[in-house]
């Protein structure tokens, strides 16, 4: 059936492409296609932002996160608040709805200049699929966003299970082992180089005033975690 | 009106009571009134999970930072997604929300330890409101929400002309003037400290490629509030 509906486009209108194509995605049909192709459209194609995808993907941001904070609030009846928010965060993250977007082929989509290469890690993907969320909001209301984001992004695409068990933040397993246990714990920024293009960052975990573990990483957060972990092995923890 | 309310209030039943100032508060008649109590019911009082508001609270927050921002969005249909951002967060801040709170009157309805000192800077009515916006949500959907929000808490509390005109935001002072001024401007955290049971981060504000100030704080966005401040003196701004 996909084929075949690939096979047809070509025999449409490029607006008619476009409605087909959404559809298939969404699960429903667009009304006002404008909104979509606004919601596609990355600032490096149009720098004016009336007519690129910025302002959708703040309005976007705000509907996933009230309709996955509820998701996790009917789901996790007995979990505190901290763990919500730190299973919301996992979701809602920059590389977690990247990857979403590319898996749902929003990359074929999106409109954006090729040529530019510091888009690669920019997440343009991910931004549109959180614009997409505020077209479906404006031209179908919040409960047909609901629907989709429930049905056709939360369903298919987010491993919850997977997302629970990664406890992949080492630094603030690491912050809240300290805490826990009266430590002064910090991060410090031992050393900036630039390798190439690319900047290489070593971060150091000083714990009660002295180095324990270093890590380098393309930025600091990188850099970071790469030191708590093996400030983790270090520690035998947890 | 309020008067006599008030005073036909000791006829009714503890729940008759807190539904009908409930309904003076929000606009409507609230059906699931155990909602409403949990919402209103600080862990001061009760520390079990599942019985104070903090669950809702993280609710009614993403809720209403979604319809914030569709308001917000409908309201500045010419104004970049950083804008928006920002306005909105001076609405949704913690001192914002607890005034607001203070205002409608919902002190007198939380639950809370009245002889813990330690309350006093922790917003607990602020909190509440966002819990009680948890709370309608579901009791009624969130269509319901948004009028109430719209009509009860934006419109007679949020003096949008004086938050727009009230630029503190010494970190938006200095992004914008770099914006204007063609610079890279970025603020990077360069440590975070446990002291005691709080953590004091660091945050840098780096121009151009070079640390131009720092500040501390208790969390970043305070930090970065501080040295945006001193990069501002630095640069004899504005």
């Amino acid at each position: 059936m996909r084929r075949f509906t690939s096979r047809l486009l070509h025999l449409f209108s490029p607006n008619k492409q476009l409605a087909l194509q959404l559809e298939h995605i969404l699960g429903f049909r667009p009304v006002h296609l404008p909104y979509y192709q606004l919601a596609l459209m990355h600032r490096s194609k149009i720098e004016e932002l009336s007519n690129n995808n910025e302002r959708l993907e703040f309005l976007g941001d705000a509907i996933l996160g009230s309709i996955v904070a509820e998701y996790l609030f009917k789901k996790y009846p007995l979990q505190p608040e901290g763990y919500l928010t730190e299973i919301r965060s996992r979701i809602v993250r920059r590389e977690t709805l990247n990857n979403v977007a590319l898996r749902m082929g929003l990359n074929k989509l999106v409109q954006y200049n090729q040529n530019d290469r510091g888009l690669s890690r920019s997440h343009i993907f991910g931004n549109a699929l959180e614009a997409l969320i505020g077209a479906v909001y404006l031209d179908k209301g919040f409960a047909r966003t609901r629907v989709f984001i429930l049905q056709q992004v939360i369903k298919p695409y987010i491993d919850l299970g997977h997302i629970e068990s990664t406890d992949t933040n080492y630094k603030n397993q690491l912050l809240s082992w300290a805490q826990k246990a009266g430590h002064t714990l910090s991060f410090e920024t031992l050393n900036e180089k630039t390798e190439g293009s690319r900047k290489i960052f070593t971060v150091a975990v000083v714990l009660n005033g002295k180095n324990l573990a270093t890590g380098n990483g393309y930025n600091k957060k990188e850099a970071g975690q790469v030191a708590a972990q093996r400030a983790l092995e270090q520690l035998k923890l947890p």
